[in-house]
């Protein structure tokens, strides 16, 4: 057994978003812990607003938090950039990519969730979802060079099919870029072109089920969707994807099959575990859900492994019947607990099981449009936006960057204004269309998209 | 003649930095005129504060201004974004990429410049200049990957190289690019670390002239090496670059070869111009000069084309006997001038020869730390300083930016923080170091680095 004595215990938390640093961070008065935590990247990233990133509201950095700078004060703690690939639960060691082992007493393993293509893997780099500074970005280029690419084209076809978004999964995601990307069109690019006008883009989102939002309340879904189509969204329930190529989606919808042309397909669907989930059950012999998520017991830890606890996206739990929800607060509150049953079992106490308190849920729509359920009392609205923002604003994590957000949402507010709007990075590997046909004569050459090397390449000469 | 009556003089423009987006605006009100703004990017670039992308003080969006946002009321422009391989001199037309041609009946382009690696294009891969946003990204990524490295090896010369930073060229973006990095290893990321010590890093800015700041009066030039020194970095004059390698810059200095082992090295040196100098000489039979600048006359024409004029960092033009610098000021004024001669030909009007007003010149250093040279009037310091700051900020092209930018500037000034230094992208595609070796055991695979493909489809997946 550790005791208080002359060694430390020694906890591992991969993972550095909600649940690993909350957990982290309840440890910082832990004299006799010392904590290691190993994350892929150097930040933790607030994922409930990226999509503003990848609507050109907000920049990467307004959103994340170098793990350094949030841990410097905290003495027990040290930072690894490293990629976890495999765990010796006998010797109780994590191993990296490279070879390198790290020991651990206790293991918290938090790396979360991706979305899931329904076992059409290759459906990814048609519809990129929406997780990482990366996805985002890649997303805003998507977007934006869409308008760029219609304004160059004289073919009302071609227009059409740039023009039109289709966004797949209609939870707070989906709908959240829905109603992004409608006041994209109709407000804030509403003077820059001269050809193409902009509010004729076609937005549509598409969900499998009845509803939208559908953890949410029936009544919240209903107003939600009220919401969204007053924003000039086209809303499909009960249509299924049954197909995706690059610029096209096809979909069953009450039996009829319908296809739909549209240059940017996002999307926002389905929930896949990260890998890390089928280490632990190698490591271990736990067992994975349909989702590649760990099946944990009440206090967190895995079947026979009570030193490995796995929280957050990646744990599959459940509560009074039901499994918890993929949501931060999840996460963040088992972040704390695991904490606090490290320093219990260090004073040799024992903890009553994890039990989720859930403080109420909300999805925001657009300007001044959103939804909430708080215990029970669920309002919409702009009274429900107003919390919205203020919610959000809170749990950022760094201070600098709750003022940045608040700076660029009054202005977004007031102007329509998006300032992020830049279209960076490589261009897209297969882009679906041809050139643009002629801006004046003819004389062309036969169309030969852009590849991303011949791109970077002028590129970098400064073309 | 083109003249005032039914038929707009059409206006072609080749690039939005200060000289095109200028030339842009300066024509706004000239009712007879219709302006076509093409650029490969779909944003105008404050250059001048690249460095602070690349040292993480600011975010991309903050130093861009989306060009269709710039010029959105001026209903006599529009924009393109679109990329320029070739100009039809006698039919008055350029080609785009695909094929398309634009008619102009004035031509003015302004494609700036990179930097030169005299003679060794293969130098660019090893040490990236700063001219791009995705070159200040890269240059982020690989100075504060070089700590995360340093952090995880236990091989003081490899620590030793991990935290050796190369600067060649010390002009003003290299000297800017010493002191910043020079804050961040002492201030920033001081208390970051649990193994190794941000303040033991080495910076080193390389010239191959007798002092920094060249182009500046030589007082300034004493002053500034005065103050770049008292912030930990080493210069060298007097060193010129002979072979460059990954992770190594060999150099001779006073006769004598010398190797300094580095993991990061970045280029501030030379100036070649953008390839469509190239593109004018073949279709004008205009001449280059050695740095590829077009040779224009007085009126910014191309000699025997008065209807095209180059402008910027493209141009070589001599004034009092010496070539103008390659500084924004001169780039806006003969943007400003551009678009006053289109306007007094279409009166039927000349207009008196370009003259270059100018207003002075600066550099930063670091924190309260500058030199100013404004008419003959020089001094260095604190408020060098603050005037620097100030015609910073009031360059900045959106108004949002300014906000954003002098909240951050404020906020780092505070607290030495610097939020934005998040290692995004794509990783290096040959890193010069082996694997770090062990933090604990041994039992290692042998050294394999990671390449940029497998960590894509990790990240991808969510780990």
């Amino acid at each position: 057994m550790v005791g208080v004595g002359m060694k430390k215990h020694r906890v591992v938390i991969i993972g550095g978003g909600f649940g690993g640093l909350y957990a982290a961070q309840s440890l910082r008065r832990a004299k006799d812990v010392e904590v290691t935590l190993i994350d892929r990247r150097n930040f933790h990233l607030f994922q409930p607003l990226l999509y503003q990133v990848a609507t050109a509201g907000l920049s990467p950095a307004n959103i994340a938090a170098p793990l350094r700078a949030v841990l410097n004060k905290q003495k027990n703690a040290r930072v690894l950039m490293a990629e976890v690939t495999g765990i010796d639960a006998n010797a109780r060691e994590v191993i990296l990519k490279e070879g390198d082992r790290v020991p651990y007493d206790t293991l918290i393993v938090a790396t979360g969730a991706r979305h899931d293509y329904f076992g059409h893997p290759e459906w990814e780099r048609i519809a990129p979802g929406l997780k990482t500074i990366e996805d985002a970005t890649a997303i805003r280029r998507r977007i934006f060079e869409s308008f760029e690419l219609a304004e160059r084209s004289s073919d009302p076809e071609q227009i059409r099919q740039l023009l039109t978004f289709v966004i797949v999964g209609a939870g707070p995601t989906g709908v959240e870029l829905a109603g992004a990307l409608s006041e994209i069109t109709r407000d804030t690019l509403r003077h820059d072109f001269r050809r193409i006008d902009p509010r004729t883009a076609r937005i549509v989102l598409v969900d499998a089920s009845d509803r939208v939002l559908g953890a949410m309340h029936p009544e919240l879904s209903e107003k939600a969707r009220a919401q969204v189509e007053r924003l000039g969204v086209e809303v499909l329930t009960n249509a299924k994807v049954v197909d995706l190529k690059e610029g096209q989606v096809s979909l069953v919808r009450d039996g009829k099959e319908e296809v739909i042309r549209a240059n940017t397909i996002l999307w926002a669907a389905g929930v896949r575990a990260s890998p890390l989930g089928q280490i632990i059950a190698d490591a271990t012999g736990a067992k994975l859900d349909r989702a590649g998520r760990v099946l944990i017991e009440p206090n967190l830890g895995v079947p026979g492994h009570p030193e490995i606890m796995v929280i957050g996206d990646l744990a599959r739990l459940e509560q009074d019947g039901k499994p918890l929800p993929g949501v931060a607060t999840v996460a963040m509150q088992q972040g704390e607990y695991a904490a606090r049953r490290i320093r219990e079992q260090l004073r040799g106490q024992a903890l009553p099981p994890f039990r989720y308190h859930d403080k109420g849920s909300m999805a925001t729509i657009g300007r001044a449009a959103a939804v909430a359920d708080i215990k029970g009392f669920r309002f919409s609205g702009y009274f429900a936006w107003i919390l919205w923002l203020f919610v959000h604003l809170m749990y950022i994590i760094a201070f600098a960057n709750r003022i940045l957000v608040m700076v660029q949402w009054a202005w977004q507010y007031l102007t329509f204004g998006r300032g992020a709007r830049l279209i960076t990075g490589e261009e897209r590997e297969n882009p679906p269309l041809p050139a643009p046909p002629g801006i004046a004569k003819a004389e062309r050459e036969p169309p030969r998209p852009a590849t991303g090397d011949e791109s970077r390449r002028l590129h970098r000469t400064g073309v």
